[in-house]
């Protein structure tokens, strides 16, 4: 492969040394598998990335998907694409065998999805939203539905979707309006308008399924309200043929960046003649739906690292070959010109992205390790993996989506003028990975549910869980001496945490909500550095302690890069915590004034 | 106007209230002037605007600059604006009577600019240029030359440009190649390539006059050996009639933003009849083109602010009008929803962008300002306005190009999805954004300037200079009891500069120079946030003192918001500076390390 995309050598580190991941083969869920499935895997995510999704990344930004005659015309490439998915099981890998998946875990197939995203973030997420909705079908759908839907699915025939927002209800799903009327056949009438459904129809599939939001007539106002639809753009009549479901494309979102998917507004039972077919409980659909979502924070997670992964090395590559330039201190104008790698300046921007790109990587696998847990293990430990996950799912989507943005734009940086340039790809991943801070929850509304959700739930125990984390992590680096000073920041910065949250606490049980969320997104991003301060902290030790065991040459050098970018986040990254905490510490109640004080 | 680009009570605020520019007519060099002057100065800008730019500002995007059979093909809009900058004597507006101007102050002009770069950033660029190689050739050139040259440039019939980078000399000018030989008949021939040359060559225009940096035989190496030349494409006649002067352009660079300027790269002399005429002495040319460098580092804070002032407006004007959620504290679904400005953390979005806006503005019109009273001050207070203005140079290009990235990004967060999309400008604003840090020099090369010419020159006679200025404005504001703790914090913040700046002293005197400069562009930061915290500072002293004087209710108001906004800067943003000096006093020389141990 002639682009690197994601280090391998990091990945094996993070799966195997880091989550231990082979521990999870001891149970029987995954007691088909072992290391060598897990790497057979990698190594197809890396051949499909290079094969089948690199070569059209730029000509999918280049030409956009289109509407034409109300049908919607993608990259004659994502077709063979999905078809390749879905024969190689690739949709259905973590699935149940029961519903004919491979039982694979989350962990392995989260690094799997990274690596498409990375090579090509648009294409990327047709055969991811099929998986998410297909997961969602097979946890909560009746046997006839799972049996009509999946196994198209499944194969990559058939596309899946999310469909929530509206045009009046994107962060408020509670002013969803898209009814759904009972009727005497088993199947509901749907009517309304979805905006932002992606992949929500096109050519390179034979038909596709929403996954979808809507109100059944008289159902309460608000969130308690709200049913889960399967809607598909086609349906299955009785002898398997398909005929329309009156949905039709409004028109096409065109996009800064992620233009090879398309993103649409959807209507629905124009002719009063779609239909929907209930999925789970009446009123019961947001629940469902926070599987998924939940699922596609950390997938955007994976995602926004990804990108800035393949920027890094795009810089990288770049800046071992750009020669400008010469030491600060050589004054003679006749000596070479250095290769810029060698300014500090250009090291530290690079030691920035890898430190965000790996920092990220470790807390969105730590998360799907947790999801994995939940699979496997019972009693205080589930509930340990549960607590976790849900505390750091908003972090593991918040951090790396705000912070692969700036990555990518240090990356583009590294090059001067050229990364501006369409020469280079990294002006298109500084495009595409704009979008994470916005889909599935954009970070203020991340920052409502870590704070006003997750934070509080039940007294504040998964924070003394994670504290309990950090706390261990510390405890583990300080058995090596040369961690001490690590250890120490990180604690450090552990302390700055406890003091915002308590804090935060007593505004709240002051009963001054108002004040205690106004900072939420600060409070995000606080928790967000000092999660991956634990990270690197915990990836400095496993490290450390290789390096101890007379590693091979190569595998030496890595662990001591590894050591170095763990330094730089402490040194670099971690003391942004003091502002921060400084901030959140003051709650002067400053945006809480009418906006006509604030603004004409 | 329909469309808001700067806020035209704040430019009243920053000229009159702050700057009081107004002072600077009692000078006989702009004596001819007054208020009314410069208020039709900014009527004007704002007309030409909205009238002759933003209607093109979404076409210059989409139908770029075109290559075609060696000419460049602008959008049509560029020709009439140009001339009507010609007519209305905008081009030479700062330029001395003798030269043909109107003696206008820069600090008036910068704002005129800026409003022009809000509207369409692409091609307020055009007549910047042109005015900026035009003051250059006033400055230095022979009256010979001045005479050909300066009448077309200030019409508009001609663009001046600087062409100074190469394919192998940008940030690093010592290595420039580009060669001039002597001839006997004056003028030099011109051998060489340039890249990135804006508005290299076009069709709205007649012809176009480079400021060349080149190397004449035998000149010494390195920076020592660089000269000036004027070098037209089209070189006149004795008779004034126009010849090809062998200048072909070889490609058009196509960029992420910025779309409407073309940028190209310059094959001179492949016939080897490219001629050029020296401006200045020989080997003298970098010191010279300082001048035009300088001027137009300050340009690039302006232009940066501008888009970033556009965008807020636009995420100002949609938040006011998008209804989305309830109070936190509100759990009726039944309630109507609030518009989104009613949010804290939209608030909290908001505000961050006008802080970076009205506080990169606040800063680059105060080098305009000091480099104003350059023209007209004599003795110490002309060598303190010469010290400021260096030093703070790099400051003011380098603040609002970061900041401006990151308050316009936060402008496009406040549409949530619909930022993303082209229905909107804002995205657009965040790809022409993008190229301030890279432009006349990139955000590192600035950092070196500050730290490793600007603060050690004449013994930190200038930093001195400037904490005198900060404590100047520590003791106005301290004169208003309510500002007290805004006058603290910042007077906090400005001792952790001096912190950092000893301990990098420390180690430039010991001959760490490695190590003094590792970390010059965090202290380039830092820097940067405490400049603006000062003029938030007196910003914020000037509205409190106003305030006091029964102002109308409108200017009670705009008085008050400035004040909230100001409270905001010292709230959220100079609590950054306890990191970055926390970082700064560190010193591990992480960055120092080669390479190879650092990177695969």
């Amino acid at each position: 492969m002639s682009e690197v995309f994601i280090d391998s050598r990091n990945v094996q580190f993070l799966l195997y040394e880091l989550l231990e991941v082979q521990q999870l083969t001891e149970h029987e869920h995954f007691a088909d598998h072992d290391r060598d499935t897990f790497d057979l895997v990698i190594d197809t995510a890396n051949k499909m990335a290079s094969e089948l999704l690199w070569p059209s990344f730029i000509e999918m930004d280049r030409d956009p998907p289109r509407l034409e005659d109300g049908q919607v015309r993608v990259h004659p490439h994502i077709k063979p694409f999905l078809r390749a998915c879905g024969e190689g099981g690739w949709i259905s890998a973590q699935a149940s065998y029961d519903h004919g998946g491979q039982q694979l875990p989350g962990t392995v197939m989260a690094v799997f999805r990274g690596i498409l995203a990375a090579a090509n973030l648009s294409a990327s997420i047709y055969p991811g939203l099929t998986a998410g909705a297909a997961h969602l079908l097979a946890s909560f759908a009746t046997t006839e539905l799972r049996e009509q839907y999946l196994p198209k699915m499944y194969s990559g025939a058939w596309q899946g979707t999310m469909a929530l927002t509206e045009p009046g209800a994107g962060s408020s799903l509670a002013d969803i309006t898209t009814s759904a009327t009972p009727t005497d056949s088993g199947h509901y009438q749907i009517k309304g308008q979805k905006i932002f459904i992606s992949a929500g129809q096109h050519d390179a599939v034979d038909n596709v399924v929403h996954l979808m939001l809507a109100r059944i007539e008289g159902a309460p106002a608000g969130v308690k309200g709200i049913s889960l639809f399967v809607v598909p753009n086609q349906r299955p009549s009785s002898d398997g043929s398909l005929e329309p479901n009156d949905i039709n494309v409004a028109s096409l979102f065109h996009k800064l960046g992620y233009r090879g998917a398309p993103i649409m507004q959807l209507n629905l039972g124009e002719q009063d003649n779609c239909r929907g077919w209930l999925v789970g409980e009446p009123n019961q659909g947001l629940r469902a739906m926070f599987q998924m979502m939940n699922e596609a924070r950390i997938e955007v997670g994976i995602a926004a690292t990804a990108s800035a992964s393949a920027a890094y090395h795009a810089a990288l590559s770049y800046a071992k070959e750009r020669k400008q330039g010469r030491k600060v201190t050589d004054r003679d104008p006749a000596s070479p010109q250095l290769a810029i790698i060698e300014h500090p300046d250009v090291k530290r921007m690079l030691l920035f992205q890898r430190a965000v790109v790996e920092g990220s990587l470790a807390l969105v696998l730590q998360c799907a390790r947790y999801a994995d847990g939940l699979e496997v293990l019972e009693g205080p430990e589930r509930d340990r993996c549960k607590a976790l996950l849900d505390l750091l799912t908003p972090v593991a989507k918040s951090y790396p989506a705000e912070m692969a943005i700036a990555a990518t734009s240090q990356a583009l940086q590294c090059l001067g003028g050229y990364g501006y340039c369409e020469d280079f790809p990294i002006e298109q991943y500084y495009r595409d990975v704009r979008i994470h801070t916005l889909h599935e929850g954009t970070t203020g509304i991340q920052a409502l549910d870590l704070l006003g959700r997750k934070v509080v739930r039940g007294g504040g125990h998964a924070v003394m869980m994670l504290m309990g984390e950090f706390d261990s992590a510390i405890a583990r680096a300080k058995e090596q001496p040369s961690l001490q000073p690590l250890a120490d920041r990180f604690e450090r910065a552990t302390e700055r945490v406890k003091s915002v949250l308590q804090h935060l606490s007593s505004l709240a049980l002051g009963g001054q909500i108002d004040l205690f969320l106004a900072d939420a997104t600060l409070l995000l991003e606080l928790v967000g550095i000092v999660a991956v301060g634990w990270q690197w902290l915990r990836q400095a030790t496993v490290a450390s302690e290789a390096l101890s065991k007379q590693p091979t040459e190569a595998d030496g050098s890595f662990y001591r890069r590894k050591l170095a970018t763990a330094q730089f986040f402490m040194a670099y990254e971690l003391p942004k915590t003091e502002g921060l905490a400084a901030r959140l510490l003051d709650s002067d109640g400053l945006t809480l004034k009418p906006a006509e004080e604030l603004f004409s």
